[in-house]
């Protein structure tokens, strides 16, 4: 029910990718809304079912008044079936901080870490890079900026095989006295942490690939992750109006070709959504403009979190972390 | 005698600039070694001129360092030529830090504003927006965001002529509530403003032109910018990668043509720099690795400012803001 285009997009995103992969998908909100866009996709090519729930957030809902709702909502039925082991992860166009709050309150968080966050992977000519926290945590203290790169190594490494994955600090200088008071204090914690910490980095890093993990608060992750968006949008547009201004460029396959190439590689769509690390359960969190592409590679972006057991690996590692912090005074 | 391709690229775009416009430039810095770039450009075809330095900030210089060095560096020596009157504006792509601390310590700031800010111009589908502050102050108040809406605000009405410009919060979603704790704090002073302030905004906002003054702290305010500087060279070497992975395309010259396109609407040189505001003087920072056609532009934003008269206008109108803030206990 969550997400811009919802529940169309959602419901044929759904059908495409359970004819793709075979995988079971549940669709979880209001029965005879969702009914009536599954029948345009009759056939048993697909294993698509519904999980009724009474209500939705709606995507303006503040956050309290999106947690006040609970138990009824989709994000909280399809999170309940997680929980129960009915399903194996969550994914959700919807609104972000109802699923990362019903997330955190029915899963639950892993122990040894205090904040679960959102790894948002972004292109870049060495391979995808993950920028954690992509909004889930606005104000962070040190510690939570060394777990969120405890928790995006730990994926990389697992999930993408990248070994020894190169992580950052996201500041305003390469210097270790550059930055903000978070990541002043940030700095030494990581590089205290065993990971491979390559010392502060700044934006233009991210897309170069020099460093795989990114780190920073989720205010800066989130508004970063928009900046970028309208980036995109902005340079797509340009293009756009620079080749419609051209006699020859307006008939030119070849142009058209490349901008289409170019769309393609900066789309969100092609990316899979983000995951929320931290709590006992999967969850993929697409973008509120979400269409049926986007999210076959949110379930694409699922089956290979399962695929390799990372939450349970995960859990696993960070009750270690836990250990290591325990002892942190007396060193 | 700052930036990574000084002295040559800067002695060459000072003397291109007085080529174009008639204007007087004084290169602060070694004589010897500006004389030796600059006896490259014979002729009386432009009015380029040496003040010397003893020395200057290497660009990896830390902060304080930067600032110890004080009175015999290249900046100091071209604030000084500021502060004194003999000359008009003061252009370095140098060590930021080094040029923003001087100008505080040396020109002084405004009565009313207590931290100067840098204010750096995007490109967007609806005109030029201005993000403040993008990297002079990396822990912020919320009355100093307010601060930086009013210069940008008022640089904007005053230079660009665009009435009564739009002012966003940069934010993580538009509702008054959406936000860390400095932007929840800073939302309020700016609604009572008497600004156009039109609520928080998101990233993407800033590239559709919707929102012309765009404020954040420094921290968040250089790391997007960076951020954006990085992403527009990804999607540079994408398009040329695809360009050349395709038969047809690396023979089309509108495709070539296309793409320089691109790479010039998203070129940093274009943009003339950002301008420091706040300080007793006119000051003009780019971006470290400007080449002469970026310092051709800073020279026109310089100019710009000067013809208008901004600084002088802008101080005056900063006592008016700060009697407004001496009232403010009382209200």
């Amino acid at each position: 029910m969550g997400g811009d285009f919802a529940p169309q997009m959602i419901v044929k995103g759904a059908v495409e990718a359970s004819r793709e992969s075979g995988a079971r998908l549940l669709l979880t909100g209001q029965p005879e809304r969702l009914q009536e866009e599954l029948a345009l996709f009759s056939g048993t090519d697909h294993k698509v079912d519904i999980l009724p729930a009474e209500t939705f957030v709606p995507m303006d809902a503040s956050y309290t008044e999106a947690l006040r709702r609970n138990s009824s909502t989709s994000i909280a039925v399809g999170l309940e079936a997680v929980r129960c082991g009915e399903a194996g992860a969550f994914i959700s166009a919807g609104h972000t901080g109802a699923v990362v709050g019903n997330a955190f309150m029915n899963l639950g968080k892993f122990s040894g870490i205090d904040r679960p966050a959102i790894m948002a992977l972004y292109p870049s000519l060495g391979g995808p890079v993950a920028v954690v926290d992509a909004g889930a945590n606005v104000d962070c203290k040190p510690q939570h900026l060394r777990d969120f790169a405890r928790m995006g190594s730990f994926y990389l490494e697992e999930v993408l095989g990248v070994q020894a994955p190169t992580v950052g600090l996201l500041s305003i200088g390469s210097e270790p006295q550059k930055g903000n008071k978070l990541t002043l204090a940030a700095w030494q914690l990581l590089a205290d942490s065993g990971l491979n910490f390559v010392g502060n980095v700044e934006g233009d890093k991210v897309f170069s690939g020099e460093c795989r993990v990114v780190v920073c608060d989720g205010f800066v992750g989130n508004v970063v992750l928009k900046m970028c968006e309208g980036f995109g949008q902005f340079v797509l547009t340009s293009l756009e109006r620079s080749i419609a201004s051209d006699e020859a460029g307006r008939r030119d396959d070849n142009l058209h070709r490349a901008a289409k190439g170019l769309q393609q590689a900066l789309d969100y769509a092609e990316y899979g959504g983000a995951l929320l690390l931290g709590v006992n359960g999967l969850c993929v969190i697409c973008h509120g403009r979400s269409d049926s592409r986007a999210i076959v590679n949110a379930v694409k972006a699922a089956e290979r979190g399962l695929a390799h057991r990372v939450v349970e690996k995960m859990r696993l590692a960070a009750e270690k972390w836990a250990v290591v912090k325990g002892t942190e005074g007396a060193t």
